[in-house]
């Protein structure tokens, strides 16, 4: 099936956005009549059917508004350094956005590789993962920001820090408690500094291990964000 | 830390491969008398010292065999079919062997996107991911096979066909047992026909989901390897 983006979308005759007119109209052909799904971005479906196909500014009629399948109750927020190879940031933005996650968090930290970040781009990619995946809510992604601030913000819920240390030994899915909120920091390429992760430690957060495995930090970071949604599902 | 696979490596005077020496001496730069880790792809790993470094045929010292860490006492096997994009295929190849798996079976069925593959690209993916995760094993990986001839082949644990049905309740992750030998088949991109899900519940494939999210084929196969690789971990 068919999805289409309309932030705020609400019920009747509205407008698709230009972008997504263009594909609805130049790219797939579609033409008056056809039906589709849009998605809020904010938590609902609507069904959608196309009433004036302007490559520009489709017109369309929004009806049967119904919540998205993916309301979690819970609230998961990973948080991750742009890894060298971009790519490998989109992937798992993609797939988080698949898996579910609610928020992504941006960082960087002493050894990260990478100090700037596309974050316009990377929205692009939770878009499009949120449409092929009918997923009525988008991700949240914020800005880079720096490790000792990111530690140091408010956070209602369990707070991990997952690194590479052999003296870790206890592991995320044996400490999480199903159904709280949750926020994993993922060490970065060159890994946390020392000094990071005491200040992480100070902050509340609480060393884990996603396993015995010697994970990307993509990977780790992926791991991190199924771990949660898995436990949450199992009966 | 650097790490070399000599397929079928034992204590000793020993030489790299040729792609491996290359990689050794021309790429990296190593010069005699420095130390590198060696996977021997079968389950151990080794302290290796470069003793002569020739660029097609680097001389090494291993010792110190050792088992590796990724030996987790039961078979995970999934079978997918290729994805139309080929790095997708690759991707999940990376992942799982970085998550662990053991076989991947690749097969072509009704509705299959893709009817050929290039399993020895497939194969030094793994290698790389295996290197790169320092593991011991370096997963099997099948030829293309008919789906029709992949479901009837004996296996001595539990069997299970995903794919996206909304009258599948049950969870791969409440039915599968720790410990348990496991084999998930992995929908298509255009799914399994209802003939090819018949026939695999006559083999004894039991229907499981794997959550709510509506994932791509590459995603569901992860999201399937790292499912039994938690269950395993969990206390």
């Amino acid at each position: 099936m068919n999805v289409f983006y309309i932030p705020n979308a609400i019920e009747g005759l509205t407008t698709l956005p230009e972008d997504e007119s263009k594909h609805c109209v130049k790219v797939l052909r579609m033409t008056e009549g056809e039906r589709f799904c849009v998605t809020d971005g904010v938590g609902s479906l609507y069904d959608a059917e196309l009433v004036e196909a302007l490559p520009k500014r489709a017109t369309v009629q929004l009806s049967n508004k119904r919540k998205g399948y993916d309301h979690w109750g819970f609230q998961l927020v990973i948080a991750i350094a742009p890894t060298k190879l971009n790519d490998r940031t989109e992937w798992f933005l993609e797939k988080a956005t698949e898996i579910g996650i609610d928020r992504v968090q941006l960082f960087t930290s002493y050894h990260s590789e990478r100090r700037a970040a596309n974050v316009e781009r990377f929205q692009k990619v939770m878009v499009a993962a949120m449409k092929q995946s009918i997923k009525s809510r988008l991700p949240h992604i914020d800005d880079l920001e720096p490790f000792e601030k990111l530690v140091k913000q408010p956070f209602d819920g369990q707070k991990f820090i997952a690194w590479i240390d052999d003296n870790v030994k206890e592991c995320l899915c044996d400490l999480y408690q199903k159904g709280q909120n949750v926020l994993v920091l993922i060490g970065p390429e060159g890994d946390f500094s020392p000094e990071e992760v005491a200040l992480a430690k100070e902050n509340g957060f609480v060393p884990v291990s996603l396993g015995d495995a010697r994970l990307r930090t993509e990977t780790a970071a992926i791991v991190a964000c199924h771990t949660i949604q898995l436990i949450n599902q199992m009966k």
